[in-house]
């Protein structure tokens, strides 16, 4: 039997959506090692380590998500789920349906008397004007439906955290990247090509950014869960490259840097020229940092996806 | 067969909610007398003109709203429907509920064509410390769930309405009354009392706001729904008052002020000293301004209370 979880003092039973996803897939061993009891909501059929406890469930059928808290009774909750398709995440009309199935889930959460929630927000909540931005003071201003569900739904979490007795984070993540991209993504998509030899169309690439490796994404918000700390706390690393940066680099990494495109893309229009984040409350309150540098995140993920592409190729 | 109803070329087909409700009740008839077609959700057995068609559904139950949304296919929205229990709708969470069930509604808008909305928000999304309150200017910093799902909602709904390519406006509307109202909020409290000849408990009366009659707000929301106003929009007289000049008005119209008796209740925190509006938006762009004087409104609601009053008592 395993050390980790089922000791009777156990950090907390946490209840975790979007554990199968792009960045929470990576938090399950982390919480496992913080000592938490772990139970994970789930529409798929997950690979999780043995000590998750499973529950199969949709959140956007009305009621599934309040079912599942009232049997587990969770004290933590960390919801990480979303509609979240590229392209089509920031105008579809599914991400109401997620801040529907969020506010059920808060309301369940309340009912138990659970104490701890860290949600996940997006800087694209941000008016991006301002810079780099800061959780007191830059102006929440979203320009998409995405944006505006996230800000909403932050709005009236504060005021349930406040008025249920719970202690509520809003972690708003920056850019990711890692395992499991989807294609069309930025690293993703320059990887696959760069190793398939294929070209990269990519915009002008002045964009300034803060990525994240999703793993250290997952650090943060495992170290937040058990932080004290409330309200929006950014979750970057507090460094900013521009796009450019990181495609030369996947470039020069895989050595086929004549297959970048610059110039060949249009960036959307709602996309800022620059979007960076002040990272003092996660580094001075929450205390975390990155352990790894963007370039070591990168080169990881490139080993990642060519195993992907090698175990798949015919030879 | 009355002329006013089923004419092929009527102003739209217009589905009402809330439209039994306090201020809902006075929209009937001038959106029949303004030519459309009226559908109505409701799940009360209502007292209604013959030509509404009444659709009898629980908004709260998911999927309920979108049903009839489908099946009437309306034009235009005009939502008015919320939790609304005096003392509890502050912090209730039936306030997120109500979110939920507004954003189905939206989407099944959305997904029929429909062409205009008029929602109902509320001065309580103000942060009420800018005086008076500017539709563009004054910063929403709602401190109850009540205001902050308000505030919640309509900012979802202005991203739902330019991507679904539909009109939309959101009356935020300030202080209300009339007749029907819950005798414990204050113009019922104290016309009733009197007329009981019980003793009125007052706050120290100082608070200033804006009233308006309910069958004025009603005037105001369908003239706003006619119009191609979008945005928020102030829905007050302008005139601003104290409570007690209210209290006071009331206690000389039934020459009983001796049983009022200001200072004996202690306002609620989360009341401002001043709360009122700039209707600069109404009174130019959309052309509406009340029709009776604050004073005309409150006698109105002093007969109406008498007759209640008359036809319960046992003599």
């Amino acid at each position: 039997m395993s050390q980790r979880a089922t000791s009777p003092e156990t950090a907390g039973r946490v209840l975790v959506t979007g554990g199968t996803g792009f960045i929470g897939r990576h938090v399950l061993v982390p919480l496992l090692d913080a000592g938490y009891e772990v139970h994970l909501i789930t529409r798929n059929e997950p690979v999780v380590p043995a000590e998750v406890t499973v529950h199969r469930a949709d959140l956007l059928v009305p009621g599934a998500g309040e079912r599942v808290v009232e049997s587990v009774r969770p004290s933590h909750l960390l919801h990480m789920a979303w509609f979240v398709a590229p392209g089509q995440v920031w105008n579809s009309f599914e991400n109401l349906r997620w801040v529907e199935a969020s506010l059920e889930l808060l309301r369940g959460f309340a009912r138990v008397d659970g104490r701890r929630v860290v949600l996940a927000g997006t800087c694209s909540e941000y008016d991006p004007r301002d810079e780099p931005c800061r959780e007191r003071g830059t102006p929440t201003e979203p320009d998409t439906v995405y944006g505006a569900s996230k800000d909403a739904l932050r709005r009236m979490a504060e005021l349930v955290a406040r008025e249920a007795g719970f202690s509520l984070a809003w972690a708003r993540i920056f850019l990711a990247f890692g395992p499991h991209e989807h294609p069309a993504r930025l690293v993703a998509f320059v990887t696959r090509n760069l190793l398939l030899g294929q070209p990269a169309p990519c915009s002008h690439g002045r964009q300034v950014r803060d990525f994240l490796h999703t793993p250290e994404i997952a650090g943060a918000l495992v170290t937040l869960l058990g932080s004290g700390v409330t309200g929006v706390v950014n979750v970057a690393s507090g460094r900013t490259v521009t796009i450019g940066h990181i495609v030369r680099h996947i470039g020069n990494r895989l050595e086929r840097s004549e297959l970048i495109r610059f110039g060949e893309v249009i960036p959307p229009a709602h996309e800022p020229p620059v979007l960076t984040a002040d990272v003092e409350r996660l580094r001075g309150e929450v205390g975390w940092r990155p352990s790894r540098t963007l370039e070591e995140g990168l080169d990881a993920t490139i080993a990642w996806w060519k195993a992907q592409l090698t175990v798949r190729s015919p030879g």
